[in-house]
């Protein structure tokens, strides 16, 4: 087990009509001025904005709101944010909406507290030393930034998505209301599925030893999520199919599931240039590229793929035969990907075989690095687990 | 599932020599007067008091040493120790020890910040609004404290165990260095483990519907605590072993393996009482009800006790005779208590049948209450289960 640090200080609110408690918890974190940012029109017609407005004049606190969040959220609209919160004097941003509306959220967040250029701090440039508190109302159980440290942000110059870890960026705290997830086409379900599963797999995956207790906490799990997006496809209104969903959506990116670990991280490395070239949804664009990553690395340890086809896929065990195994494994979730609804080549999600070496030069890998560390990835293995993709 | 709020804001820093971070953390959390509480020589002996302290010296924070920290911590000390708090203005407790110390230590932040009597907050005549921020190097896991809400103390008059939960007891931080639990007897290891088991069963045992999830989850963690159980108490100083059960203590009662289920906590008040009035270990008192608990309850959850059979101690599933299956698990669980050299009956801890009665009117139920929720228990189920107990 490594050595770490484990800070996960966001408090969470789970349950029916959780969003009732908004203007008591923003209270709680004393905002005043509050900025409520959010996607489209979902989140009004359902009415869901109209009742965190309600709660809010209850609570007596004031706000602007700021709509327009899209998937793979880009820098401009985080200027925006930035500007208005300035312009506002707020003192508190509120997502209401999924990763996106998080990811901007924090962006702004960070931005408003910095003096320069909010890019700077995505870029290197600066240190993130401050930021506006964040809360959130999730909607999409997917990408886990409701507790995470994390926030990925597309720059619209060069199409560039980087994303940024800091403890600044921890949600004070998340309101989590299953039902509020009932309406999510069949699509995004597999993909937000997809994408916690791939939250998992990415700390799963991992050069460290004697990680058995997180082993265990990993596949149990992604069991639980398994079991739990079967129903979820076949029954929307299932409640406590949907609410293992979204509550594994938030450990499965909390940080919980990775202390002791060397994370791996390449696959969304991988992903995220192939989601910034073609702003597909991350989770399919995820769905394309683990399959082929774990058949790339199987190599790498077989062992572990071993029992990741035991314990979470029910593969029987061949003690003789590990490979043949671990490749069960990998072809099983792969086969639980379709099933789910989800592509997984390069086809569909309309990305080109011949875009490769475009997408391969935008990769962080470039300024001398590899990607990844359950196995370093070169320039040359990226291009071949893309070409896998494409299969 | 369960609606439910879950909060668990320590800052946790994990692994080898990790009690080097104590002055920098104290910083970090503005600690400037610091009242330091542990218990005995061994913390004295090992050198690491001296090493706390050489960390909060370069880290220029004044502190008093307060000692004297025991096993079912007491009342009379906690009054001193909130006496020595207010004349020396102390602003941040640091506890270094285990679950003694950190509840005495918790509950001296408690009284400090409340003008009355403490005890008036362990009986409900007050509300916990206010506490000084505590923090803690971990030395024995066992109680989990380190993470929790609760603060147990045992008052004298009477010997009343009675513990409060509150936000405001979860530490700030709390450093948890696996080596230093190297010198721990065989004893202490193994009734910080059936400490720890039993906070998972309190939360396993629920009369909720739907809990797939932290099922999973709970049984990922008793595994990975049984397998290093073993281990370390055969290899004293294997760190792997010793690491996998300090995080295990600490997610056993941080709350997030209890998360969308109404947990139980009879066994330990029933244990409670035979502490206090024998003082023995409470792991120890633990070894010996959790086994009869769970005979006398069996029927009413044979299917949670089968699964817990198959899925933690690997019983062979017979789907014809399911009680069966589950009577295997419990003797399974009876085999590796022994097998770790814990007592599981009350002459193993010098109990006495005769005093059932005694321990009976202790209890809280007498306050017109059942105890526990998988089973509401009345005074005459508490009674069979000391008996049982006796066996």
């Amino acid at each position: 087990m490594e050595n770490f640090r484990f800070y996960s200080p966001t408090e969470f609110v789970f349950g029916r009509q959780a969003e009732r408690e908004v203007g008591k918890l923003l209270q709680k974190h004393k905002a005043t001025r509050v900025l409520v940012h959010f996607g489209g029109g979902s989140i009004i017609q359902s009415g869901l904005l109209g009742r965190v407005e309600s709660a809010m004049k209850d609570a007596g606190v004031y706000y602007v709101l700021f709509g327009g969040a899209v998937p793979n959220p880009r820098s401009g609209l985080v200027y925006q944010g930035i500007e208005l919160a300035r312009a506002e004097q707020i003192d508190f941003v509120l997502a209401v909406g999924g990763g996106s509306a998080i990811d901007s959220a924090k962006a702004i967040a960070l931005g408003a507290a910095y003096p320069g250029d909010f890019w700077d701090l995505y870029d290197g440039k600066a240190k993130i030393v401050a930021a506006l508190p964040v809360g959130v109302v999730l909607t999409i159980p997917a990408a886990g930034s409701e507790a995470s440290a994390s926030a990925v942000i597309t720059h619209e110059k060069g199409m560039l998505k980087r994303g940024v870890l800091s403890d600044f960026n921890r949600p004070k705290f998340a309101i989590i209301n299953p039902e509020l997830t009932y309406t999510l086409p069949p699509y995004q379900t597999a993909a937000g599925v997809t994408d916690m599963m791939a939250h998992i797999f990415e700390r799963y995956l991992t050069p460290s030893k004697h990680v058995e207790l997180t082993d265990q906490l990993c596949e149990a799990t992604l069991r639980a999520i398994v079991g739990a997006a079967r129903i979820a496809i076949r029954e929307p209104l299932n409640y406590e199919a949907r609410a293992t969903i979204c509550w594994a959506g938030t450990i499965a990116h909390n940080g919980s599931l990775g202390v002791g670990r060397i994370e791996d991280w390449s696959t969304h490395g991988l992903e995220h240039e192939l989601s910034a070239l073609y702003d597909v949804t991350h989770g399919a664009g995820l769905a394309v590229m683990f399959p082929a990553f774990m058949k790339y690395t199987v190599d790498v340890d077989v062992e572990r793929y071993r029992r990741l086809a035991v314990n979470v896929w029910g593969v029987p065990d061949d003690p003789d035969h590990p490979k043949r195994v671990a490749l069960a494994g990998i072809a099983a979730f792969e086969a639980f990907l379709k099933d789910i609804g989800m592509p997984t080549t390069f086809e569909g999600i309309g990305a080109k075989r011949e875009d490769i070496e475009t997408l391969l030069d935008k990769l962080e890998i470039n300024r001398g690095k590899t990607l990844g560390s359950f196995m370093k990835l070169t320039r040359s293995d990226c291009r071949n687990i893309y070409l896998l993709a494409c299969e």
